[in-house]
């Protein structure tokens, strides 16, 4: 049986999507137990499932809390849903509450990957061609050597094989120019370490405009870089989309146009809301860790079970540890 | 007389976008010499307008020459108008040449103002409500010190103020988070003395998801990370809208909706389209320096000679001086 920890209270419409969540991914899945950290009077309804365990957790970490909250919050749905994996009990955690907090509770509880230096974000993007594309580091640094960078690289490499499925990913490094002497020295070094890593396919660097054509499986950055991009990429997708539908409604004839259009307009919508994508990955842990956005859905939430659940069935961190040269 | 040296030939529209520029411009200005640099031939029909000099230049910096060549064309438009500026013939520069070429030709023949340690690139870039936000350095340098953000920050303050008639220009600091302690060592110095910096109005950090609000005037950035936010930007806004358009036509209903409102998305794209913005500044120099877009059209090309004309006729230079405390 795998094992999976579930923090069901730390998301911002609390713990009833998890428990839909949950009911419904134990309908599909019969070689899972599920630890369910939370409010027992909040988690009745899953009681009486086979292979779901309640564990009473009556804190909760909440979104606006500080990092260091994690700290005096040791009976938190959060922190005992990290601790469970801590202790052996489960092989893969899942939460929805906020990044920060639970990569905070990840560094301080869960051992890292022995060798490697630091552990960081993957955000999975969603890109024209709907392939989409890993970026890591999105932020877990504010500064990055190139030999992180260099791991950051292989263990991307690992997921968009294993879970997205890509035979010999494309993976780019993000720069402001294509040629390999471009960027600071950091970026010039980690360009040459790439350039030497024989299990990855590096093709050379991408520019913050290349990003989201879906051309390249794997973006490598440093936490800052990532990070200013990421949210760059969130903020424009969104007012875009925004001055799309009030440029609209500003003319009749717009009007009459959205009416129209509405459909179309609202499946691309949906296509770009980075937020409903959620899911950031933490890369680094023994075990995966995995981060459902805050305002998840229940649908959203349980992909997020789904992902961890498959990184623990195909051990994913296993193989990371190998392309690490890591016994 | 205000004197602007104009390079006529490096854009991708060849010279007769900026023949119909300077046409229209100097119906408009007759307070100003024209010093416009290229094929004589191809200028033949500014040669009888007043206060317009022509000035030979048979070689032509292409837009994908390499940043060196500009040592080797001394009698390439691009290298012709920067030498005017830099002895002493005219007073601002105008290109639609590469960036690249052009700052290359700036930072080699132009005196830098004395205290300025790095020399930067601006652009401005359009907002949600309109205003617009000056953004620097957008990729000159790979990496800046403090200081030189700092440099940076009142070098945008006095743009802000004189070009775009901002009073009390709101100054940020992209970052990626909110808190002084955020990012690196160097945002976190850099935090520090822009808070005490009393000649501008530092309102903190921002983030990548906020810089298109407009609800600053000024962002100050590294080269880098300006480089990968300015190229994100550009990239997720072209991508977005041209989604909208597929989407709307990959349906029926969404094509006779994309009809009703084509006026509506067409104003929309131009608003957004970096492209046709064009025009960025350089900043640090004794002389002001702009940019047009190599895809310019004539009109976009008079605003970047406007834009020159303004920064001359203002003496912003020297305001920028007084600000980094230069005599």
């Amino acid at each position: 049986m795998y094992k999976l920890s579930i923090d069901a209270m730390s998301g911002d419409l609390g713990s009833s999507i998890v428990v839909k969540a949950c009911e419904s991914f134990m309908k599909t899945h019969n070689d899972v137990e599920l630890y369910v950290t939370g409010k027992e009077e909040e988690l009745q309804s899953l009681k009486n499932i086979s292979n779901i365990h309640i564990v009473h957790a009556p804190d909760i970490v909440g979104m606006n809390d500080g990092i260091m909250t994690v700290r005096r919050k040791k009976d938190s749905s959060m922190v005992k849903a990290v601790t469970l994996a801590k202790e052996g009990q489960v092989d893969g955690v899942v939460s929805c509450g906020s990044t920060a907090a639970f990569y905070t509770s990840a560094m301080l509880f869960l051992p890292r990957i022995t060798g490697v230096e630091k552990s960081c974000l993957m955000a999975v993007i969603p890109t024209y061609n709907a392939k989409g594309v890993c970026m890591l580091d999105v932020g877990a640094n504010a500064e990055n050597t190139a030999e992180q960078l260099r791991d950051f690289a292989v263990m991307g490499n690992v997921y968009a094989q294993n879970i997205r499925g890509v035979s010999q990913p494309k993976v780019a490094l993000l720069n402001i120019g294509a040629e390999d002497k471009k960027g600071n020295e950091l970026h010039q070094e980690t360009y040459q370490l790439l350039k030497n890593e024989d299990k990855i396919n590096f093709i050379g660097n991408i520019e913050g405009r290349e990003i989201l054509l879906g051309e390249v499986d794997v973006v490598v950055t440093d936490g800052f870089s990532g990070n200013i991009a990421l949210k760059t990429i969130e903020g424009t997708a969104s007012l875009v989309m925004t001055m799309v539908k009030e440029s609209l409604m500003s003319s009749l004839l717009g009007k009459i146009g959205a009416m129209f259009a509405k459909k179309s307009l609202s499946q691309l919508k949906k296509q770009f809301d980075y937020k409903s994508v959620g899911g950031a990955l933490m890369m680094g842990f023994e075990k995966p860790v995995v981060k459902a956005h805050g305002a998840s859905d229940e649908i959203a939430f349980e992909n997020a079970m789904n992902l961890a659940y498959q990184m623990v069935k195909l051990d994913v961190v296993s193989q990371m540890k190998e392309g690490l040269n890591i016994k």
